[in-house]
């Protein structure tokens, strides 16, 4: 809008530019929260591992809870399309719940910073119910209509499994829970879903979809 | 310590005093916390509403999250006792933690500031283990030990089953679920711990036990 700005390219290489230093700074973010956990990172890190001056931050996030909340979408994101591939030739609805949550307690155990980054207060409340929310909905409505599962109330079994999933993530995380607690607890959650305990015992032990391929 | 003092009785008054302070701080934190909220209410209003100076909160907490953590602590107590009044008279294992269960996802609904406080982040979950922990985990051993209940890891169970009712809750909160959401959760966590689905149903549609009588 400034006198002699050409309209179709001033703000179109300025937004280039932008969306170039938020990269630079999610990239950085990303890093330092993997490489030592959220608490431990302040902004100041982020914006000197993204060489960008320290005040431009706020030009993109307004404190460090909200990069957080970025990078935590976006690796919810990841992480629901890694199970996506996982559980694609899968056809019975109860393996695809019981790979699903066995991968992401098992993910807390191989990758604590990603798993700390997953449980995380409130922002994880919300994001997971916002960016998994919709897949694990999918998965048990695909259950309960092929007649696989049987609930009372879908809504309040979706927040039974997913709060049930979250505090064995942190059991993990605090290393409170044994080597099987993704096997015991992917049978709670098919239990929950109407299996028989019998059922739910013999998916949660079926061997895993290979993990190594979905990351090639 | 000081010269003159006398040792059997200056720290004794001064600890009295002290003891009295710290009493004046928690009884108003405790009120503002149940009339406004947590996240709304200042170190000042709580210094203002027990008519301490601002200063002397430090003498007694290092931070807000350290009074919350002592409140919600006593309150979490405070639960356990109820759902032990309540319970008491109860034979079996399986309606003991239906009404438990029951008791707390109601609670959320009734007293909605009681709610925020129990399912308060990092705070809560710390505070619940440790606080309800021993109580819920007593329960689940009675049930495993009478047969009532069946479970492949008790850890586990112990895990799913708190962490479904601090979602649960959340969802109360948030206005997401049903007024039955305390009977279906109920029935969820009886699937978990075992019992056939007909069964989980039965017990968590049994009528609670007066809980106007442990209130008078």
């Amino acid at each position: 809008m400034t006198a002699g700005a050409t309209p179709e390219e001033r703000p179109t290489r300025g937004a280039r530019r932008r969306a170039q230093t938020r990269a630079r700074l999610l990239d950085a973010a990303r890093a330092l929260f993997a490489r030592q956990g959220v608490d431990a990172t302040a902004i100041a890190e982020i914006t000197e591992h993204a060489d960008v001056g320290f005040g431009s931050f706020y030009n993109h996030f307004a404190s460090k809870e909200e990069i957080v909340e970025v990078v935590l979408s976006e690796a919810l994101d990841a992480q629901g399309e890694i199970v996506d591939a996982l559980t694609e030739q899968l056809e019975d609805p109860a393996e695809v719940v019981a790979v699903a949550h066995r991968h992401f307690v098992a993910q807390s155990r191989e990758d604590p910073h990603l798993g700390w980054l997953l449980v995380r207060l409130d922002a994880s409340h919300r994001v997971m119910t916002r960016a998994l929310g919709s897949r694990a909905r999918r998965d048990l409505e695909r259950g309960i209509a092929s007649g696989r599962f049987d609930v009372a109330d879908a809504g309040v079994a979706f927040f039974d499994t997913a709060g049930a999933l979250m505090l064995v993530m942190r059991g993990v995380l605090d290393g409170n829970l044994g080597p099987e607690a993704d096997i015991h607890h992917a049978e709670g959650v098919l239990r929950v879903l109407g299996l028989t305990p019998e059922d739910a015992a013999e998916v949660a032990h079926r061997p895993l979809p290979e993990r190594e391929a979905t990351r090639s």
